[in-house]
């Protein structure tokens, strides 16, 4: 392998570019979870913490469904997105088709935002959730593989 | 954008280095959080497993609050400093000022750590802990939206 | 400290090239917990959410002890290594010793892969599994003493 990583690494490759413009878009998607869990914790008046509790219906509880469920999206974030950021950097790294590896990170934050949106907006019944966690999920297989191959 | 990403990337770039620095100290962070938990586990002789049994007093827990509360703190971490992580790398291919970049990375540093000290060192009542929150979340936000202008 | 990012940055640099290598394994390993979760929500019919539901015997519960173990083991690894991300590649710019530096990233690895072996495939009494969190603690620990040093 002789790509230049300067020449990766640079704003004039548009794969680079690619992966800044839709991992950004992950992080503040992931931070965007947080008003959905919100929400359900203010109009239900159920906190995480004692010192959160303001008027008298307030409550701590923990198994609250209408609340664990955008944490349970939330959590799942977690334990896929920081995974990308990493893969698809070292990804950009083995000098993929622009074509194919913009498509991919595209596929991957679509694919992340309709998983909230099936888990935590707007209910709808399975396999919806586990479609959208799967191409995910089979997008960050595939470039860690290539990864794999590139960097042995 | 025509910024030389290979003069941002470097050492000789104090937003750079300014993002390395703080960056290593939220991940050191996030991992003495760890102490805070082990602390609260071997006074209460509460544990995750039940591998992790020693002498008879020693049992398994998952819903003790003096355990919980540092817990809780960590799963805070993570939900926010990754994302961190990564935004804040983008940000700096973004080419900000360098006053404003050391301070926004400064800024969310001290909040992350007061957010730890409030939740799960000495209990300080609300608003600490949502206030030391909202400055990371500030933070990442403003950087996050300039990234999403600049690789539009 | 003058050392030129780029050449650091560089598939040249046996150091980053090895950064990219265990990085990569570490993100795929952290996926993989996934099938050790998945098989016992199917072997058990135990699931998280309650459209996931199909059959009479299958039922949404969130502490049988053979799901939560491997979900341990998933946790564990959200807690340790988007850190170990962060910091090994601020490590790879301080410049290290090659040979020192590849044997951290090794260690950690191993390490990793050994915790979930020994925490959620086949359970081995402690100090098994506090074993391997140390080493991979102890090594993230001392990159990120090292970048400290060196970005101050």
């Amino acid at each position: 392998m002789t790509a230049d990583v300067s020449k990766l690494l640079s704003l004039d490759n548009p794969v680079f570019k690619a992966y800044l413009f839709y991992s950004t878009i992950l992080g503040l998607k992931i931070l965007s979870v947080v008003f959905l869990i919100g929400r359900q914790r203010f109009t239900k008046k159920i906190f995480i913490s004692p010192e959160d509790l303001r008027g008298k219906s307030a409550k701590v509880k923990t198994d609250d469904p209408d609340v664990e469920r955008p944490r349970r999206a939330h959590q799942n974030d977690l334990e896929n997105i920081p995974v990308f950021f990493m893969i698809a950097l070292a990804y950009v790294l083995t000098d993929p088709s622009p074509w194919l590896a913009i498509n991919l990170f595209r596929a991957y934050t679509v694919a992340r935002i309709a998983h909230t949106f099936v888990y935590a907006v707007v209910v709808i019944p399975q396999p919806a959730r586990g479609l959208s966690w799967a191409v995910g999920y089979g997008v960050t297989w595939f470039m860690g593989l290539m990864c794999i191959k590139a960097f042995y």
